[in-house]
């Protein structure tokens, strides 16, 4: 016979109190963390990669990468020159805010304005595990279809960004079906406040209004 | 004080009693029963329905079909006349086996060759959920980019055949960067037996050896 033992809530609790202790720490010295989210291949490191380096003279950026298996992202964001601490999850679908709690233990974070989280490549659990982040950042590539936050509401509704990539392929008519208007009302439906930038990290269309989200929430978050 | 519960192991048992169930059900009817994973957004929902439209008169196919929310693919596999069976995860990231076997009830299985399982899109954790299926097809679209089988192993190392769709992004040249060879390398160091095709959805490209392949399995199953 078993006791029935409400494990559910035990582990949540466990992964919220780390993720306290990382908000606290990140509001004590003002830095900017943010939590990317995405189903694999919707374009997150190259999105990273071209951030950093654009923005490298303004902001100083660092990345906490998370991958199932593999350090192939981390080398990607390596080659840039800005730090990044690798979280292998083996074979777990998140990461959790233990981890992170670890990584930021070993970034120089004294030194830099804003921290990158990049999840593992999961449009779903992520979503559900708070990592004590500044804020949620949800990127959709064009190839993945419209329909993707009427199918799954609930990454869209807690995100403070919505970036919507490859751009670069509703060029060419008819390459991709997605309509980016219908995208904006559903996510907004579910989120009014919600930023969206539609981007090409390829191209680099529509970064400049996303980097103007990112230095407006530096400063706001510095006080400046 | 807590003790300590193996609540993972008695999780997978149960789910795995009713794998078994599925699994002899499927056998006893000489069914065939294959659980699609992929993604958000690689195309599974198109596959299926040009699938079913173009084997309409050789093979007798239904839909399982697994979402977090609404009910958008089911109506599409519905608007083919193949019977179809939604089911809404309501925020779990895969489907599991005792929601299949339900499913299995309300489908006119007798009269039927071949049950598609449409899972949730994720590539990660509807490959740790056997469903009693008879094999796993993996879906991987061209703008996911090439480097998912090592990032993600699981389901390719798992599944009997990889479908590669979207190939109609890779003719206009540098619109992907998509090495179909790496991948398919990939994937076979993972599961050397695994059946490659490369196909559109759009355009029909590459059908026809998965419609052979699907032949060929529903013949074997059958025992004719």
């Amino acid at each position: 016979m078993y006791k029935k033992v409400d494990v559910g809530k035990k582990i949540l609790s466990a992964n919220e109190e780390y993720a306290l202790k990382n908000s606290r720490l990140l509001a004590d010295q003002k830095k900017l963390c943010l939590n990317m989210i995405s189903s694999p291949g919707s374009g997150k490191t190259t999105i990273l990669t071209r951030t950093i380096r654009e923005l490298k003279d303004k902001i100083k950026i660092c990345v906490i990468e998370g991958d199932i298996q593999t350090d192939l992202d981390a080398e990607k964001i390596r080659a840039t020159k800005a730090p990044v601490v690798q979280i292998e999850t083996k074979g777990s679908c998140h990461l959790s805010a233990a981890q992170v709690s670890g990584a930021l233990e070993n970034l120089p974070v004294d030194n830099l304005d804003l921290i990158f989280i990049e999840n593992v490549g999961n449009l779903v659990c992520p979503s559900a595990f708070e990592l004590g982040e500044t804020g949620k950042i949800v990127v959709l590539s064009v190839a993945e279809g419209d329909d993707k936050p009427a199918k799954y509401p609930a990454i869209f509704a807690k995100s403070k960004v919505l970036l919507i990539n490859k751009t670069d392929l509703l060029e060419t008519v008819g390459q991709v079906d997605f309509d980016v208007e219908r995208v904006k009302a559903d996510a907004r439906k579910l989120n009014k406040g919600i930023e969206i930038f539609p981007i090409s990290a390829k191209t680099g269309a529509g970064f400049d209004s996303w980097y103007d989200w990112l230095k407006e929430s530096v400063k706001n978050i510095r006080g400046d």
